[in-house]
């Protein structure tokens, strides 16, 4: 088997798991740096590597654009690429392509788009998605989606979640007939296709698109989509006991794009194994850190002089090495050391994150693990 | 003694040696990547570390000024500030004042200027350079000098060289002075004065200035000034000829601001132990590297496809890793990787260099040894 999920200890609805690959095992819970143009923004795989990242993403939009995924193939591949050994998870787009200004022309067949660099038009249907995903060649990919806004009402999210459905067989037929031929070939590592469960904050819709999922396949893991899209989060999190009780327990659960310290963690009590976010990168880059006494931004007058580390909490390669003093002159220098030990500071605070609440459940302490945690980080907000 | 400096071997002018600082050893010859505001530009210390960089730069005016040198003495010295343990050198700042445009008034006392920052006036004399060297606490402080264009002619390079030689003076009167009192109450790590041998083109004040400094004090180390600023390279030659003959051979030299490979290998042929220079990290942020067969851009067409390394002679860490393709596609996208790996190459390619050099120098080929290197790197010029 080149996929496996095994769950090691659970503590009601959360799990601490192992995600095995063809290109390594991810122990779950775990977040995914995103590596958007197969670059996690300012770090070295080298950076990942020491920190303990385990699965990273990559983008199918963005790297079908730039370099181009044929290119990507003919050099053998993403991970080969870009110099990452471990496990790769490439999203399909659908975000993307639906939150593009510009023209945008959804039919049952696909969507009709203007590439955001040069206005040039495109069209994505599920089967040339597969193909890109093919050509990209990462562990797990995900289907080709209808991705709606947060708020949408009732008819809209069904439209979409029973399109993504449909698209999602033909996601499924079209890597099952390139399997196939792979096969007979020798040729090619296998993917894990991850469905995306939508429907927007309907509980009727996800009840129904979970239905609909687990009836059409047997699937390695499971994507879960618009959330975290503005929407308030008791109605995010109502969707996550939703879809907990919808899905098969057996395999990973992958909350999209969400990635805030308190959304990973109640997110992890409902359930979900895996998360990804631009937001620790592209924050270190404007040089706001997560600490576990809430956020701060090093550019602010009064980390001068300040001779301790961003979290005195952290064990990462900066907070280890420099002081805000150093790190705020390095900003105000527009230095490039500082993009980048901010952004590897980030990173490795939610993977810690993540290692924390795995071995909470572990011990069976999640509840009063993350009530502390919680408390902490909220305390330093309202004093910031 | 903090400081010492021993030739292992000889060959012509040429030397290979070791340099001991309170910081630790400097095998010569040696290329010093420049940390200008107290990082080398787009590295971490730990990438140094990892080339094999010994001792780097820091620059005084630059400092001065962001984040300024008191706050850095009271955050524990410029070594620990920039997470650096090896030795550091700062320039006195000396080229930086005569390189702004704007209000510039020398006098005896000193230079008053502006700052390319805000435009304030600021006042620069030896006395309070040695005071901001000191507040930096490098292992080799580098005296403030009087720094003349490139060509100028002999009344103006004698008026700019003997100030600079009365500059000295002052320059060491303030450090021993000061050195006494820090004795008395056991404070601060003992720094090593350079003095700077001026001149410009004209073998008369070369020599004259090298008799003067040698006359004054017993030296650790010594700097060469004012060349490669736009004089032909013959004349630079000729001059490292005349200070080679002219200054005690029992001191490192130092070829400021001098970093082409080209221009490094002939000025180690007469004599010269340590080269600084901002080229390879600039043009490294500009997307051109050294290759043993000359020079590339990496933005150009051509390696769109490129499954090579940017130089397949090379062991550094990005050329084990990355082709061509890959780092091309960072530099299209604008990834900050980009700018590291490329900056990362170049740094590696000169410290490589030096060390080339002096295993030549140790096996008496250096003839041989820089002929064949000279070739091939200007076969490579002469086809791109």
């Amino acid at each position: 088997m080149s996929f496996e999920f095994s769950i090691h200890s659970a503590s009601g609805a959360s799990r601490a798991g192992v995600f095995v690959t063809p290109h390594g095992s991810v122990e779950t819970p775990a977040f995914m740096p995103v590596g958007t143009l197969a670059t996690v923004k300012a770090l070295d795989p080298e950076d990942l590597v020491a920190m303990g990242a385990s699965m990273i993403l990559g983008n199918a939009y963005h790297l079908h654009l730039r370099p181009g995924d044929e290119l990507i193939r003919d050099m053998g591949g993403l991970h080969r690429f870009m110099g990452w050994g471990g496990p790769i998870l490439t999203d399909s787009g659908g975000f993307q392509v639906f939150s593009l200004s510009g023209l945008r022309k959804v039919s049952e067949d696909g969507v009709e788009f203007q590439s955001h660099l040069d206005g040039s038009r495109r069209f994505f249907t599920p089967e040339a998605v597969m193909q890109i995903e093919r050509n990209l060649g990462a562990d797990v990919i995900m289907q080709f989606d209808h991705v709606i806004p947060g708020q949408s009402d009732e008819p809209v999210a069904r439209d979409a979640s029973e399109r993504s459905l449909r698209w999602l067989g033909r996601c499924l037929r079209e890597t099952t007939e390139r399997r196939h031929d792979a096969d007979k070939h020798g040729e090619g590592a296998e993917q894990a296709l991850f469905p995306i469960v939508q429907g927007g904050t309907h509980a009727q819709l996800r009840r129904e698109a979970c239905r609909a999922i687990t009836e059409m396949h047997d699937w390695k893991g499971f994507g879960i989509g618009g959330l975290s899209v503005g929407e308030a989060k008791p109605a995010m999190y109502e969707m996550l006991d939703v879809v907990d009780e919808s899905l098969p327990g057996d395999g990973p659960r992958y909350l999209m794009g969400v990635g805030f310290p308190e959304d990973i963690i109640e997110a992890i009590r409902r359930g979900v194994d895996l998360f990804d976010c631009v937001a620790p990168t592209r924050m270190g880059r404007n040089g706001t850190v997560f600490t576990a006494g809430g956020r701060i931004n090093i550019k602010r007058t009064q980390y001068r002089n300040d001779p301790k580390p961003l979290d005195e909490s952290c064990d990462c390669s900066a907070c280890r090495r420099f002081s805000r003093a150093y790190l705020r002159h390095l900003f105000v220098c527009d230095e490039i050391l500082g993009l980048r030990l901010l952004s590897l500071h980030n990173v490795h605070f939610l993977l810690s994150l993540a290692r924390s609440a795995r071995e909470a459940i572990a011990a069976s302490s999640l509840d009063a693990w993350s009530t502390d945690w919680l408390a902490r980080y909220q305390l330093g907000k309202s004093k910031s």
